[in-house]
């Protein structure tokens, strides 16, 4: 069986000992192994910040983007082997694993054009000039300049590829070196990815170290110009942000965690109106997409009270139709959940949600056998939905996030109690109203902006374009306050901006201006 | 003797028993006492939120601007009496008490302008619109909209009139309440301004919370729509940063720390030139002004390694023209440290930067009689300057800040040695080079950027609108990361920010277009 390999100061390397099996989630099978026991995390860290620093930062904008385009080419060449490996080692369908895919390479190349078109800068310039004295002889100035650390990407299971990307893209811009630790469980695709981003030679020395298992010491080695940035549950995000170095050195640290995402109905659409239509279609996209494995998936649908019933019947005939199994069998839509440990958490908290008193209209907890998988093999969960009556009283719905297939519609009275309802959750990374109403839009969308950091607005007549709420742009932010674990990533050049600091040039004016001739305008 | 009182929910309040004792620290005299004991914190930080927050978020930018003036004139109108209180309870000199009060002023007045300058609308667009579509009927426009919580803001007791009005004014402007914690050490300033504010009657209900001593468990009330923003002893903002609740609500945490803030002569600076002599009078006055007792204060003095003898006679001869006394005592230029605690921190600080091999040149850790004090009374510490001829090897020098009237000269042999020396420090607030040369400004400024929030480039062409890097002007940017904590306060509107929750809004376009038409282009 294959070992599979890290990427550390410039070497593929193999930890000692027997490490942990990455599976096959619909059958059971082991497909790898992977250990990092022994390996120098430390000596890592300071390898990023000593080669792939200076090498980034001696690099324009511009040069910047065309590595960019370059790693995105890299991944998209070897596009049919990565979707297969997210397919057998992730339970992707293959619609699944070219989300996961495609993300990485589109994020890459978004990123690479944004870089492009920043032209011959290294850094930014943040606002006019100040005029700070009687004459304009004494001036301010804002920058943005890269930070000189290295930046530790810790990412989640259910995103191996678009996951490193998405945060790679950023920090290479900016220019800071990364070190990525996938997830284990789903760790063999974001090692094949690796590969073909080592192989393009487009990376200089030091750029992407990549870990493929724990990432032993590495968190406590980092030091005040290090920048960590976390996705996965808030209880391991909690725990990086507490560690005693973290906090002591600021480590700038940026967290995407848990979110009870909402889909909004507006009571201005009626049933069967290609909004409605377009609402229910999106609820359904985000339960079976990746079997409801996304963070933006929509995990609380809230429905005039008058219309729950409507609702509730076209989820559960819609849902009614996903068919449960193995990537590589005929017709299916929903895969398996990523490991056996998903699977227990999935399945107890759909059964914390019927002891507090939610309905299950479809699914539930019970055991699935999946179709073209081996008789009791494979971490199935059947699309589930759940109906909860009394929005106020059921706490667990704003409070736990089931990872899985399932969602949970809950009746609302008004606009005013709607945001509240949707504000229980503490902060989320999106929700959306679905409307065709001005007031409505406003009130909703602008009632509960403060609680995320995406929030969507949709009808009928937005056309094409509209990809749901589950898609992640590169254009727009994403992350969100409190639970959501206050991060922000992503929005274009926003998010360069965890990589950047702050600084204000205050003094001569001439020097000054000579010192930021060359950089970009932010 | 008088029982300060703190204001909550709308009232002057006492707490329960004997509390503490605030002192005169040039005549170790006692006060005035202070209790919170048995206060109800958390029915503050919910009234705060409730009260206030919707009251601030009623009202445009221009309006709060308004409020912010006025505030700024309640201010001045008690400036003479505010004065008195800051030279007896915190010891500062007339002048010394000026910087604070008239900072407090200038800061909300400053911001008050702003917000005038901001208009009618409530809150942000950041950026343009972006359309994500084939055609425009998809776009995306992020906005900045108020948290929806409450701003605590914990102060350090150098600062305790500007300490509460920089903090408050920024978040007052972005539209959250305030409850503001100055050290109760001296506390007596920012409840004779608070009484000021409040008697203004430009606040509306909730706006404002002050409390005068601990601040029991309000810290572990907040939660994810709330702020924290903290100034003080790097030890405490860890403490406050690694509290379970704030982590696990990711309530957004500023912190300002501590800072070993350089000066840097640069080596084309000729002895006795203008530059030189701004150069001198800037570490002077850093040593003196408020007895060294800033945060932003100079530190380390770093000097090409062929004019150190000529710094420190300067110096040496400069400071040692200061008299050291009680604050009302014809003369003095030096008060008294804040507290006891102080005095015994700095005598330490100093004592071990000698035992480490640093070298005194004038003043040190005994015992000073201050002019018109009480024999034998009073927390005096002479201005202090040391000299650190190894720069590499006496590590205590960059990582230890001992806040009092003291500073250290370091040589150095090249712009590439000084810019490694300064990052010493782990990351801090400010540092300046003296320089009039083209080279050496880019060089040095650029190369210490990423580890400050400020970098002053300084020489006498800048005539007088220069006010020392020790000045913290609401236009630019206060924090640093690292070691000062990592945060971001002023610098106009990018202070506002910390208050301010970025938000996405993406689909169909002319229903955003419309969510926002009332919005102020950040």
């Amino acid at each position: 069986m294959e070992a599979l390999k890290s990427y550390l100061a410039g070497q593929w390397v193999s930890g000692e000992g027997k490490g942990q099996t990455l599976y096959d989630p619909s059958t059971e099978e082991p497909l790898a192994t992977t250990s990092t026991e022994g390996l120098n995390f430390g000596a890592a860290r300071d390898y990023g910040a000593a080669k792939g620093g200076p090498a980034l930062r001696a690099m324009t904008f511009a040069q910047r983007g065309e590595m960019l385009l370059a790693l995105s080419r890299a991944i998209h060449s070897k596009r049919d082997e990565l979707i297969e490996v997210g397919m057998k080692n992730a339970g992707n369908t293959r619609s699944d694993a070219k989300f996961d895919v495609d993300g990485a390479s589109g994020t890459l190349a978004a990123y690479g054009e944004l870089g492009k078109s920043l032209g011959d800068a290294t850094f930014f310039t943040d606002g006019e000039p100040i005029s700070l004295g009687r004459s304009s002889r004494v001036s301010g100035q804002h920058v943005l300049v890269p930070r000189r650390g290295v930046a530790v990407h810790v990412n989640a299971f259910n995103f191996p590829a678009w996951g490193l990307a998405e945060k790679a893209a950023c920090a290479w811009l900016a220019g800071m070196p990364v070190i990525s630790k996938p997830a284990t469980a789903t760790a063999m695709l974001t090692v094949r990815m690796s590969e073909a981003l080592v192989a393009s030679g487009a990376l200089p020395e030091g750029a992407l170290q990549m870990i493929a298992g724990p990432s032993g010491d590495l968190i406590d080695r980092l030091g005040p110009q290090d920048v960590l940035a976390f996705t996965g549950a808030g209880s391991t995000g909690a725990m990086l942000r507490g560690k005693k170095n973290v906090i002591d050195n600021a480590v700038r640290v940026n967290v995407e965690a848990d979110s009870l995402n909402a889909a909004i109905l507006g009571a201005d659409v009626e049933r069967g109106s290609d909004t409605w239509q377009l609402f229910i279609a999106d609820v359904v996209r985000d339960v079976t997409q990746k079997a409801g494995q996304k963070c933006t998936a929509i995990r609380r649908v809230f429905v005039p009270a008058a219309m729950v019933e409507a609702v509730c019947e076209d989820l559960v005939e819609r849902l009614g139709g996903a068919v449960v199994g193995s990537p590589f069998a005929e017709g299916v839509t929903v895969g398996p959940l990523a490991t056996a440990a998903q699977l227990k958490d999935v399945r107890a908290g759909l059964d914390r949600f019927v002891q507090a008193g939610a309905k299950v209209l479809l699914g539930g907890s019970g055991a699935v056998q999946g179709k073209g998988a081996p008789e009791g093999k494979g971490y199935f969960v059947a699309p589930t939905l759940l109906l909860a009556s009394n929005a106020h009283e059921i706490k667990i719905v704003h409070e736990h996030e089931v990872f899985g297939p399932s969602t949970t519609v809950l009746p609302y009275a008004s606009n005013d109690e709607c945001v509240a309802l949707v504000a229980r959750a503490g902060g989320g990374l999106v929700s959306t109203v679905y409307t065709d109403d001005r007031a409505v839009s406003a009130e909703v969308a602008l009632g509960i902006a403060a609680y995320h950091g995406r929030v969507c607005v949709a009808n009928s007549r937005m056309g094409s374009g509209w990809l749901g709420p589950g898609t992640v742009l590169p254009q727009l932010l994403h992350g969100g306050p409190g639970r959501a674990g206050g991060g922000e990533e992503l929005g274009g050049v926003r998010g360069m901006q965890l990589y950047l600091q702050r600084c204000a040039l205050q003094g001569f004016g001439p020097l000054i201006e000579g010192a930021v001739a060359g950089a970009k305008r932010l």
